[in-house]
């Protein structure tokens, strides 16, 4: 086993309820193994160019506070959305990179992210290959969107899983207290990959039905037999749950939100706009052919940051890629990510491994098509063998006077 | 102390997530003292008059399925918006009613929920009192809205609250992740009153700046000067926050989505859609006038329906005014509605009383004008002071296999 002086961490892309977890395995880890300094990036990569470092023990006194930050949503570092330009393009940012490194005696890297993350781990470490530095590069795997490959699944998806699947048994409820006809759309996150959208049928049990429909972006959805199906439920039940994926697209390919709320969208002089949900595509649609009460409810940010409802099986394992990855650098690894592995799945076992991260970067996993049931609009039963061990168990944040206590860096 | 043989308890209008906690309180207090059969009504008065009614001791057979009654959000015996005719004007109505009530041998009748149902308890106490019928009939307040007269607060608001602090504390830490300008938009519940809205301030302490501006409904905004407040704040900090009720309106008295958002709605052709939320138009008018990131946040319905972060506080009071209307029914009053009284302000002190319901039913209590700092959009130390104790503690849903468990009537 290796030593490590000073090491350096960072939190890349879109913030998860549980990412600090991860910032706190490699913290605590780290420090229990001797290094001797810990900086954090504030704001990834971009801020290391601009030399925006701290010094973590300086703000991380306490195990308190440790698990403190483990229970403060968002990047605790800061986060951007920087991508390294291709090697041999311009190695002046590497050198820069490297120059600082050097300067502040950095043994070893961890980034905290997604596929754009494993796409800077790889680059660095193949970098520093080629020009026989000893830095070690470890990508931390880090994506509400559980859309990193070879991984069993990401950190951050089970704890924004189990937000939805809670929120949609919730709104259920609330959907059906009136004698009357209505639809509700949910809109939720996942531009390609379908998995937070599938999860909204880990609220289907005794006690709830759960969304009627779920329609995912890994296949095209014909909005014609989507309301179709929605006209034939109504026979059956008042109240009728659809699921939506922002990223759902027609049967032409485009996105549906496009297809519907072009000429709304068009119209609007304002033009810095995203385009219209999906969800309140789908909800104007049934409302035109349907003639019924529809609503439309968008997830929003809120599925990423609810760290007031998280699976304690994400916590623990977010925490673990963390410290992980802190043990990979002491075995000398480097251009490597963690991944999690299910050594069984019925009990629930699941250990955490190493994989070359090149070839892990810029693939994007999708839902399996087996996993859905294409006639149903619905999922399998394997995705929910799948998914329901993630959203297990509960850790409530530290309330203090009536709302969570998060731990922050002063400006 | 009289005797109750039956009674019957019914839920009307919006849902909050405490409301059955109220239906529980109703349920085992009736139940302890010795009543014979509690009847349900199924979507209130409304269900009543189709005379869809259950025992509800065939469905709640347990002092757990009383607590999960407690922690299911929604109205468990389902809700309308039904409101009675005048008296004198149309009669008939109310003959069936007390027909109904009648052949059920019904001594007391209780109906949770805000204005509208307490204009229906004023209506059928005051035409029992003409028919000389012994029946009882006693509020219990609901409304996350907290506009009911005279009670201190109404059981709704503080988990209400809760929620949509601990969201703004989530979603602030979500703001500033990225190293550029934004501005975040929360459009809250209240068509009229404020209070949850202002129920954002409660997000502000140590840790968290809460929102920058709160725009209420109680006084007209002036949004060329809130812009300016956005671009001057924005001078010294990069995330930039407002929270706006649903229903503020500008300096003509008109609702602010009204105003922004006509001509994208005119074009729609579905025409059954509501207005585009205030939350956006003001994002919109951010984003022409500043040229920044903008994002605007429906909370929707979850805001009241979040079971799964209550006030204990809160949860605790709804039980006690559902016990003390049956207590209030067996000292025989009838046409009241109980308040919440607060005895004592540090440290938190609230009792229940009961207080003539004609002179709450169809009154609106709207945020005090001397508790908001007009000049600075926000709310004073008076507002926190108030609000603060209807926000403590926990008490979180009984969880199974990841998502909260609840109890339902069987179809």
């Amino acid at each position: 086993m290796g030593e490590l002086k000073n090491v350096i961490v960072g939190q890349s892309g879109g913030p998860t309820a549980v990412i600090n977890s991860s910032l706190a395995g490699v913290f605590r880890t780290a420090k229990m193994n001797g290094a001797k300094n810990i900086y954090g990036m504030r704001h990834g990569i971009q801020g290391l160019l601009e030399e925006k470092c701290v010094n973590m023990s300086n703000y991380i006194k306490s195990e308190l506070e440790i698990e403190l930050l483990k229970r403060t949503p968002s990047s605790y570092l800061g986060s951007c959305r920087y991508k390294l330009p291709a090697l041999g393009e311009d190695d002046s940012v590497y050198e820069k990179i490297f120059a600082i490194l050097n300067k502040m005696e950095i043994d070893a890297f961890f980034y905290i992210g997604g596929n754009d993350s494993m796409d800077t781990i790889a680059k660095l470490s193949t970098y520093a290959e080629q020009i026989g530095s000893p830095i070690r590069f470890i990508g931390v795997p880090k994506t509400i969107d559980n859309d990193l490959a070879v991984t069993d699944h990401t950190p951050g998806f089970g704890s924004a899983a189990k937000f939805i699947a809670s929120t949609v048994k919730e709104l259920s409820r609330d959907a059906l207290v009136y004698d009357a006809s209505s639809v509700t759309v949910l809109e939720i996150m996942g531009r390609n990959a379908g998995w937070l959208t599938a999860a909204t049928a880990l609220a289907r049990g005794e006690d709830c039905s759960g969304p009627d429909l779920i329609l995912l972006p890994e296949l095209p959805v014909d909005i014609d037999e989507v309301v179709e199906k929605i006209a034939e439920l109504q026979k059956k039940k008042k109240s009728v749950m659809v699921a939506i994926s922002e990223g759902a697209k027609g049967l032409d390919g485009r996105y549906l939100c496009e297809t519907l709320a072009s000429s709304r969208e068009m119209i609007d002089a304002f033009g810095h706009r995203a385009l219209t949900g999906s969800g309140r595509c789908i909800a104007d649609k049934v409302a035109e052919e349907l003639n019924c009460k529809t609503r439309a409810v968008e997830f929003s940010t809120l599925q990423r940051c609810a760290s007031h409802i998280v699976a304690r099986v994400d916590m623990t394992e977010a925490f673990q890629v963390g410290a992980s990855a802190v043990m990979a650098a002491l075995n000398g690894e480097t251009g490597k990510m963690i991944t999690l592995v299910r050594k069984m799945a019925e009990p629930y076992i699941c250990v955490t491994d190493v994989y070359d991260v090149k070839k892990i970067a810029n693939l994007e996993k999708k839902l399996p098509i087996e996993w859905i049931d294409k006639d149903n609009y619905w999922v399998t039963d394997d995705f929910i063998f799948y998914a329901r061990p993630l959203i297990q168990a509960e850790l409530y944040p530290f309330m203090i006077d009536g709302v969570p206590k998060h731990i922050v860096i002063p400006d």
